[in-house]
This record gives C-alpha cells, structure tokens and sequence, in this order.
C-alpha cells in the first residue's frame, strides 16, 4: 500500500497469512492503509519492541497481533506504546487456541490487550474493531460502518432464502 | 458527573459496583466523564438496545459492558452500535469466569467485542482501554497516558524496594 | 409447511442446516409444523427481538436455536418471550461447543433456556424436548411419545442383534 | 402442600435443600404445588425409576432433578418418562459443577435433558422453566409469568437508582 | 462364546465395537468368557437394570461399561449390584471424552465405578483390569498375568531396537 | 491391625490422612485388614517399588494409592504389580484435582490403574470397590455388601424424612 | 547476599513474595547468591530486557521468573538471553493458575521456557532445577543434592511414622 | 553416534519417534551426542530406573523423556537421579495432551521435571533446552546458541520477506 499505515498487523510467521487473510481484506474493504509484518516477540523481541515504540509516529493507529500457543505478542507490543493493541488468539497448538486465548486476554493492570475471537473470526473482527476505532475520528469510515452493519441484515436475510429453498427440496 | 458521559459503564447489578470500582476510579483519574448504568441484556433487552443505540449521539465514544456466566451483555450492545464494545468477563459463577470470558470473546464475524481479563484486573484495563482509543484524537488524554506509563515504572522500582526491604529482614 | 408453525427453529446461517437437520426431521416426523429461520443475535438483533415477541400470538409453543460460540441467539430470544426457549449448542469454532455450550446454559435467573447437548444430538433432542412439552396438552403427540420411546427399545435390540453377528464372524 | 403435586422436585440429599431452596421458593410464588424428595439414581434407582414412571398419572407435568459429581438423576428419569425433565447441575466437587455439568446435558438421542444453569441460579430457572412449559395449557400462569417479566424490568431499574445512589457517595 | 459368560462388555450400540474390539480381543487372548452386548441406560433402562441384577447370578464377576457424553451406563449398572464395574469413557461427542469421564468417574460415595482411560487405551485395560481381579481367585489368570507382563517387557525391548534401527538410516 | 492385611492403603504424606479416613474408616467397617503406609513415587521410588513387587507374597489383594498434582503412584505401583491398583486422585493444587485425575485415569494399554471419584468421594469409593473385588471370592464379604446396599436405601429414605419435615418449617 | 548472583529470582510484585518464599530458602539452603527483583514484562520491558542481556556478564546462570495471568515474563526473559529460563505460573486470577501455566509452557520452537508446577510447589523444585543444573559443573552442588535426595526418603519415612502414630489413637 | 551419550532421549514407543524427530535433528545440528531409547515408566520400569540411575556415570547431563496419557516417564526418571530431566508432553490421547502436560508438569516439591510445550514444539525446545543447559560450562555451545539465537532473527526477517511477496500477489 502506498499511504502511510494506519494499521499494523504483525503475525509470528507468514504460515499465519490464510488465517489472518479476513482481516487484511476488511481492512483493505474500508479502505484502511495498513502494513503486514512478520515479527516475534521471542525470536525478534528487538524489532519488534522498536515496531511498537515507533509506531504512533508513523501515523499507525491501532497494532493487530496475532499470535498461537504462549501468545506474547500482543502482550509485549502493548508494554511499548501507548496505541490500543488488539490480540488475535490463534489455534496452532494441541490446546487448540485455548493456550493463546488466555496468553493474550489476561493481562495484568495497566496494560491491556483488547482480545477477539480465536482463529479466522477473531481475524475478521479484529480488523472491523480497528475500523470502529478509527471512525471515532473519522467521518468517512463512521459512514461505512454503518453501511457495512446494514449489509450484514441483509446477508442473514438472503442467507434465510437460500435455507428456504434448501428447506423446499425433498430431503436426501 | 455532570459533563455529558463520554463512556457508558454498565453492569447487571449494583452488586457489581466493588468489582468494576477500578474502572470507574481509572475514568476519573483520566479525568473522562463516564455514565454507570445497571442494565440487563436479560432482564432489560429493550433498554440495552436502546442506550446502545443512542450512545453515539449522546457524545458517547465506548461503552464498557461487565457481566458474568452467560455474558451476553456486551455482544448485544455491540449488536446495536458500531462504538467500540469493551467486555469484561466476571467472575461469579461455579465455572470462575470461563464461561464469561468464552461468552464475551468468542463472538461472530462482524460483531466484536473488546475482551479484557477476568474480573477487577479486566475492570482496571476496560477504562485504560477505553482512554487509549480516545487519547487517538484527544492530546489531553495522550499526554495523560504517557505518564500513566511511566509512573507503571516508577511503581514497580518502588514494588522492588519494598521487596529488597523484606528479603533484609530475618525470615521468619 | 402449510399449517401455522408450532415451533420456530432458529440458527445464525443457512450452513448450520446440516447439524440441524435431525432436528427438523424429528419434528417433521411427529407431525409438528415449525418453521426454521435464520436468524442472528449479534447481526439481526431487531428481528430476532422481533420473531421472539410475536411467536407466542403466531401460536408458536416452543423456540429452538442454535449457535455457535459466543452462542447468545437463544439468551437474546428468551429475553423477549415467555415461551419456552431450547438451546443448542453448536461445535463451530476451535473450542468444540464447549464456548457455546456455556454460553447458551449459564443464564442469569428469571431468564432460564433449556440448554442441551453440543452439535447434532442435541439439535435431535431439542426436538424431542419440544414434543415432550407439547404433549402435555395434546394426547395425539403423547402417544406418538409413548411409541417412539417404545421404538428406541426396540432399535437399541436390533443393535444388539448387529453386535452378535458381528462378534460371529471372524475377526479380520 | 394439599393440592396433588404438578412438579416433582427432586435431589440427592436434605443437604441440597438449601441451594434449591429458590426454586421450591419460585414454584411457591407462582401457586404451583410441587412435591419435593430425597432420591438417588445411584442409591435408590428402584425408587428413582418408580417415581419418574408413576409421575405421568399422578399428575405431574415436569420433573426437576438436581445432582452433582457424575449427576446421572436427570438422565435416570428421563429414561422412565416422557415428560420433559429438567436437570440443575450442582457444584459439590472439586471440579466445581463442570462434572455435573457434562454429565446432564450431553444425553444421547432420543432423551433429552432440558438443563439449566449450575448451582443456585439453575435452581431458580428450573422453576421458572416449568413455569413457562405449564404455562402454555394454564392461561393464570401465563399471565403470572407476564407479571414475573415486567417485575424483572423494576428490579434492574431499582438496582440502577442503587448504583447511582452508591455512585454520589464519597469513594472510600 | 459356549461357556457361562465371567464379564459383560456392555456398550451404547453396536458402532461401538471398534473401539471396544481391544477389550475383547484381550479377554479372548486371556481365555476368559464373555458376553457383549448393546443396552443403553437410557433408552433400554429396564434392560440394563435386569442385566445387572442378574449378572451374579448368572456367574458373571466383572461388567465392563463404556459409553459417551454423558455417560451414565457404567453408573447406573453399578446401582444394581455388588460386582465390580468398570467404565470405559469414549470419545464420541465434541468434548472429546471429558463430559465421558466426568460423567463415568465422579460417582458418589457407596457407588464406585473403576475408570479407565478414554477410548480404545481404556478399552483394552477394563480387560487387563478384570482379568487382574479375577486372577486373584483363579492361579490360570495369575500365571497368564505374569506372562503378559514380562511379555511388555519383550515388546518394549523390541520397539527399542525398531527405534535404533530406523535412527541408523539417513533422515530423509 | 493384627491380621496380616488385605489391602495397603499407601498415600504421599501424613497430611492426606483426613481426606483418606472415610477409606480406613469403610475398611475396617468391613472387617477388611489393611496397613496404611506413607510412599512416593518420586521421593521414595524404590520403597514404593519393593512395596508393590512384594504385596501378593504378604497376602495383599488390592492396593489403593492416593496422590495430588502430577500424581504418579497408581501408576507407578501398578507397573510392578498384577494386583489391582485403585488410583485416589486428591484435590490439593491449583487446578483442583483435574491433574490428578488424569496423571491417575489415562494410563497406557497394558498398566490399568481402576481410577475413583477426586477426593474424599474416592477414598470412600476405593474401599467399597475393594470390598467388591475381594467379595468375589468371600462369602462374608458379599453378604456384608448386600446389607451395605441395603443399608444405603434406608439412609436415602432418612434423608428424605428429613428433608420433609425441613420443609414443613416456615421458611426463613 | 554479598556474593555475585548466580541466580536470578524475578516477580511481578513484592506481593509474590511468600509464594515464592520457598524458592529463595531452598536457593539460601543450597548456598547459591541470588539476587531477587521485582520486574514486570508489560510494565518495565526495557528493565526486563536489560537485565536479561546483562546477567550472563554478572555470573548468573539461571533466570527464574514467577508470573501470573497472561504471564509473559518467562518467555520474555527468554527472548533476550541464552541462559536456562524457569518459568513459575502463579495461581493469582479466577482460572487458578491455568492460564499462567499455558502462557508459560507453550513457547515456540527455538526459546525454551522450563516449566514448572503452579505456584509454591512450583517455587521450590525451581530453585532444586536451578541447583540442579548448576550442579553439572560444582561438585559441591552435586554432593548436596545427593544429601539432599537421601533427605527426602527419611523425610518420607518420618512422615509414615507419624502416619502409624495417628492411627493407632482411636479414631475422633 | 560413536561418542558417548551427552543427553538420554527417551519415549514410550519407537512410533513417538517422528514427533520427537526435531528433537534429535536439534542436539545432532549443535553436535551433541545423545542416545535415544524406547523406554516405558509402565511397562518396563526397572529398566527405566536403572537407566536413570546409571546417567551420570555414563557422562550423560540431561534427560529428555517424551510421554503421552498419563505421562509419568519424566517424573519416574526424575525420581532416580539428581541430572535434569526435561519432560516433552504429547498429544495422543483424546485429551489432546492437556493429561501429559498436568501430569508432566506438576511434580511435587523436590523432584522437578522441567517441562517445555505439548507435542513438536516442545520435542525442538527439549533439545534447544538441554544445549542450553550444557553451555553453561561449554565455551563452544555457547559460541553455537548465540549463532542460533541470531539465526531466529534471520529467519523471521526472511518469513517477513516472504509475507510482503505473498502481499503483493493479487489475492485469489
């Protein structure tokens, strides 16, 4: 993207894309310049310490982290800035998410980390929060969401037709 | 308060005052007017709905939902606004929160929910949350949080005194 | 169905039509006319407030529905009827039903649903739950009752005449 | 009570009396005559099985069972009735509920469990559910539960005025 | 099997041979009789009752139980007999054995089930286990139990040498 | 006890003593001699071995062993012995007894350790289902378990007189 | 203590203190320097780092870090050094300890964190893991834990002593 | 390998070998010899003591024990030597592994078992672990670990690189 990012969104590892893929396209969906990154909180901790300290100076709004297993990440980006730092638990271990579910949520006084769903929803919906933050400040994306809230009424009730005509077929 | 609320703080019971205390006590240490409301997503679906609904024209820029066992209550506001929802999963159930904090976090595409920790720490970091997203277009607040920051610091090499302090005294 | 629906039977997308098939198919199989609606707490929330409201004047005895993670659709119904409301909890996300399950159970009191099992035996037994309360006033559904009860005897003795012919031949 | 018992509410000791005590309180207040009973499926199944096959013909339209640990009373009656049975899981094991929990609601197909919440708050919903199950053949219940929806909005609105109350007050 | 049966290997339906097929096999391999069967204590209650009661009788010593979800069988069987019973949790619903465990371990006092573990591991030890506690009144059992004990020890060694040789050749 | 004992009741300290009484107390109830020993697997593991290896030769027919956390003695008594272990798993970590339980019930095929409820339900159900193995080839043993059985019925019925005449009291 | 650390012994807060109590006496015990400090990975990374860059320059050779919640502190002290890391998880939010125990054990591949069990337990075996693996290059260490492991067993057998002691009293 | 064993590789059965593959590739990359073995606390637990026992003499530092269930292999080997033992949970139970790491990771005081993440991750981090360990008094593993630990950073900044071209792929 050619702006400036408005959005980070830092994943451990680019085996992470497909399931961060729902958040890059809504994001990218409301228009919203961001950058993507691969960065650890344990096997870059420097970087990615320097990402989270630089980032309100290069304009970024919100940092989204994504992370499995011992999910620090979100956790060590929000100890270096002042930014509200969403979390996106991922499902990459036995625990199946569980581990970085509680990796990422409980977070001590002071430092919070805002948490959405484990795996692709919580991807989604980290992209459709920071949407929701940034429109506090901004007239344009404010007129999306509301658009976009509409567009979901509608897709539950066109999802409803198609069950009523799965519904009229013989079943199998 | 008299400032027209700023962020809506609302919970299922006035017995959830001492638990969500921390919120309200960071808010006006921010010096951020807040609105604290009992309000059920169970019991009062129709004035859930409703404050959500007129949060925004009343000036209001995120609403803090706290609720325990089935916590419905964050996701149906965030069902009728596009404010960013904060949730703060409580602890007073047999299952110690588990079930509100899967109940507050787990939601559907679309529709997030900010998820904080479990109980009074959840609480603290609802309102310091809640100050973060504001601070992006409020310089007060930004400055504010700069401080907070570094007296988190200052806090803990106070902590750390404290605790070479003990370790001089004999054990017991 | 031509006749006036008896239960409504709700789910947040037309791709939970699978798991609730058995469910349909129990009610098709006692004669019971329903009606099955997608339907969103989070994404629709008017108009599943709306069905909610006026299902008991459209005659409507029972509500099941069915949700996933933070499963609030049946919380959200039972909030703005009187009628009973069935739960089913649906294994759709990483944390296997176990979100939706206690998301759907744990309700605060005055506000009960009638929760039961995770994925598609509970979908079949949200049924047979709803025509066990229906029968109550119906002697042709308490008949059918006494003779699917019988029928479960009688299954449970061909697969044991299975099992035996099974165990006959020899082992591969 | 004189009056032939239309709800049977049973438990596994006089000791859960008082963690069931809401619900007998809440059939109580909506003039429903109940008869309650120690009863074990592990202990006294003989008596369990007669109790659930003889409710049918005494009258009784909904079972209540409450048990902890491997809470198998729920099922057990089921297995000798087709009235709708409704299951309370207790919290009195070391695994707080969740044992009881599982055990009640994963019924296998064909006997449902209608289960509520664990602990105290289940015990209070398992009446108001069969409240609302008898409701729909007894109009006065129905206008009761009506009364019993609107006084829930009352309460929340006087647990508000306590909060904004406790709020003018000086924090401690 | 032309002899008395020793153990009954009871299970919820004849899908459940699979992973009961280690049970058998072993008390086979054990020379100990046995009979299998489907009977569910929720859907055969009567059945499963009768089959217990009469177990000892018939010269039955150990019934082994398995079932899922809320698996009550192993208990409500141990209701009806001074026998040894044991349970098998398995793993057939979304909660992967847990709600089996729970429901099969936590039995209240005067009512033990001898668990095992979850699935096809469980399956085969309820047959070492009934073959252990029949071979203290029977030397045949003992002396096949020692062999079968030195013979892991064969197994292991030979596993260990299938481990050396396959680290002698190249990783691919 | 003078008699040589029947069963060893080994557990990890002194301090487990309270929570094992109910076993101790319901062996010698039933006049079952036993010796009750402090033992670990971790810190005396060759006590623990020689105790296991050398029980049949002095008489013992069941062990039974307590433990907490990482609980390994079951298991580990069970690998040197054909006897039949009964595993105790005790509540006395932060995780309540969900650790013992299963360091105690998913032993690997061929070492089964017959796992009982956590805590002091278990210990009292350890004793029983020792009894039960024993009486399979003890007259004495089997008729004292049929009085026990019976004797469980008419404690049900007590509790239950009890329960009616609490409820014949003016609640509070 | 006068000598150069050899040990680094790090907590989020003075209130720690007696939980890790038994950490420090053991270390004390074994006559190991350590050094204790309060540190926080969210509220002073920069220290945090710091002192895990800087102490294999000090003579330390093993970092011990208790934390609770979304405990990051372990894995972030891992991040910067490549000393050994123990990590402790603290029982100090409603999911008693789970969540420490998953945020500190579930590290990804390249930065190990050695985990050990939640809270005082967990507090004494790291000092015993810290000597033991200083004591692959001191012999003294090496001959004090061999004093230390025989220590254990007449401890053990103390404790059943005590055991014989109390049973032999009349039961209260 | 011709040198004599540096660290133990122990595992139940030689079909853990390709989970616990990382592990061996690790300790082979930083030149370590080590030798593994199929080893069982269970089945063969004599050979698993005198394994143990013997380590220290045979010039092995570390013990890496990989076990699934109940995972007791680590805690067994642990209680018969003074080296570390570090223990690899798996996941090859329906439990997914959450039973070996409770049973792994919550040893009692005194007898520590230095526990790294569920399954291949923590096979990797065993090895990474024990090098870690050794390096204390080894100039030329340390040398290799800080090489490794810079390696991370390459690695992670060629994955970004890999991200940002996968980016600028127009999405499927």
């Amino acid at each position: 993207m050619a702006d400036s990012p408005r959005v980070y969104v830092l994943m451990g590892s680019d085996s992470d894309l497909p399931v961060m893929e729902p958040c890059l396209a809504t994001l990218a969906k409301f228009d919203v310049p961001y950058e993507a990154k691969v960065c650890s909180a344990h096997r870059t901790p420097d970087e990615a310490a320097a990402l989270s300290r630089g980032a309100r100076e290069r304009g970024v709004q919100v940092i989204i982290a994504a992370a499995a297993g011992a999910a620090h990440l979100a956790g060590v980006l929000a100890a270096h800035t002042t930014l509200p730092v969403i979390g996106v638990p991922l499902d990459a271990t036995p625990l199946h998410g569980a581990d970085a579910l509680y990796a990422t949520v409980q977070m001590p006084p002071g430092v919070p980390v805002a948490t959405v769903a484990i795996g692709a929803f919580g991807a989604y919906n980290a992209a459709v929060l920071a949407v929701q933050i940034m429109a506090l400040s901004e007239e344009r994306l404010q007129r999306k969401l509301e658009e976009f809230k509409k567009d979901m009424v509608v897709k539950v009730r066109e999802k409803n037709e198609q069950l009523q005509s799965k519904l009229k077929r013989p079943a199998p």
